[in-house]
């Protein structure tokens, strides 16, 4: 039983008789009536990030990747706290110096406000994070229409790479590491977009654990299946040519998470707004499927029109 | 350095442009504007409860000591969020029905509904709750006005007694066990006093580091001192009666924390009113002392009018 599952079994009648729930089934709390928008995230060492060894970059990563969460409901996160569980030396005076600076870089650059927390003493290193954002509108999950477009910001693997890089099972030159490592630890996230995600899309989600899983949490409850294309799935221009060097597959490498590009549908008349607003925000976003009936098999397919599986389905934190 | 010192130092400087961070100073995060009162605590197994052994009791410590922190405030919490980190072992099948168990009879007791949360793997079993109330007042820290009386509310070191009779440090007979054991890890939190002490109290916190550790807090930025008569700090039946048969000394559990009662200060002016609330109520509210100048030492009284030291003064999570 994976975590969605055992969320949904043991929890969801315990928020039955609040809406603002969502029925545990969203990354967030949406209280419509206060205009409230919060998500929670837990980080742990060696599950969510490799170690501490760099502690202005760890917290970077789960900075963005908690605000990731409420960004990609269209809405623009305001308040944060921060929860750290850790030792003597994680918490070392060098490293708390290390890890405000980064929290400073951070909140400026997202317009974020530390607003409390807690720290305690534990031999394992984890940080929870929690988010608010404010808004009376925000992009749900299982809200896709038949024959919506399937879209993604960003560029999806690079992540997976800088992660492999970190953990040496990749030997690239120094500005190829640098360039990966970059963004296994700092994801771009694209604030600017939030105003018109919400005037475009249906649903919504932020990949987190990879493009398959994340795709199937996005219509979870819905009676839909999806038609994807390899060729359309966005890569950088850094994992083309690391994959023809090393004669990888560009598939080993879209949907293995970590990614916090937004995953979304749209209605086919949407097509040039989303184009336009791409162009004038300067933010990559491309098709690269569609939602069709629960008829048809989930499929994707190669640039030879073949079927194929993309067989890491993401990340899943399995009990 | 303590946690306290360690926030301020560290982390007070990024919350400078937020007023509702209350410059960190306080147990809650408070936005007048949008009536929002938050708190985030983190528990730690081995550090904030004993062990895992009866899931069922350690998720109603762990809940009502964060909406404690609401409570004391003078605000009636409404949502919270958990996100747990833990193994196979903690999250099996039978301690989650257990824990839904246990969080389904708390939200009917004090009227909350779970919004959220996160499973995730750790070796290392914590837990992080964010609870949510909704006011446009509270009660803060650092607002004690010159010979104010101190209150506080319940009895003392309960708690204190159940742990060490489950570290097996005392040997009391199954009632006595029975009794202390509950105060462990259910203290008694007083819903509906919320109103009444929004009308009369300057100042509050709830007594979770220890009575003394946590007036010094609610001081901390005034320049004022404290008066304690030892008599006057109130203790049960039950801990009066093991402190005679075992011939120990009262002074020795009274600051020690985990009590989860109010500790709160109010004009002399509003001393019949808060009389009349605890008999209205039915919750004991005992008058312990008095705020002083900061001419004075701080002090505490023994029943023949000698000065004497609460040795311990709490339970302060130092790095």
């Amino acid at each position: 039983m994976n975590e969605f599952q055992l969320i949904r079994k043991y929890f969801s009648n315990l928020s039955k008789s609040n809406k603002a729930s969502l029925n545990l089934n969203d990354d967030v709390f949406f209280d419509k009536s206060k205009r409230l928008v919060i998500s929670v995230d837990t980080y742990v060492e060696g599950t969510h990030f490799l170690n501490f060894r760099k502690p202005e970059l760890v917290i970077k990563k789960i900075i963005r990747s908690s605000i990731s969460d409420i960004i990609c409901k269209g809405v623009k996160p305001k308040f944060y706290f921060i929860s750290g569980s850790g030792n003597k030396k994680s918490f070392s005076y060098s490293n708390l110096s290390k890890i405000t600076k980064s929290l400073k870089q951070e909140q400026k650059k997202y317009n974020i406000s530390l607003c409390g927390g807690d720290t305690v003493f534990s031999n394992k290193l984890s940080f929870t994070i929690t988010t608010l954002g404010f808004s009376n509108k925000i992009i749900l999950r299982n809200n896709t229409k038949l024959n919506d477009d399937i879209y993604v910001t960003g560029n999806l693997g690079d992540s997976f790479a800088g992660l492999n890089i970190l953990k040496k099972k990749f030997n690239v030159n120094k500005n190829l590491k640098k360039y990966f490592v970059s963004k296994y630890y700092m994801p771009n996230l694209y604030l600017k977009l939030t105003d018109d995600l919400l005037s475009f899309a249906n649903s919504s989600i932020d990949i987190s654990d990879g493009l398959i899983s994340d795709l199937e949490k996005l219509i979870n409850k819905q009676k839909f299946s999806y038609k994807l294309e390899l060729g359309s799935i966005p890569i950088s221009k850094n994992l083309k040519k690391m994959i023809s060097l090393k004669r990888l597959n560009k598939k080993n490498f879209v949907s293995q998470g970590d990614d916090y590009q937004i995953l979304f549908t749209a209605n086919s008349s949407k097509s040039r707004i989303i184009k336009k607003t791409s162009n004038f925000l300067g933010i990559k976003i491309s098709k690269i499927g569609k939602i069709c009936s629960h008829l048809l098999d989930n499929e994707i397919i190669d640039q030879k029109g073949k079927k194929i599986s993309l067989k890491n389905k993401g990340y899943s934190h399995k009990f």
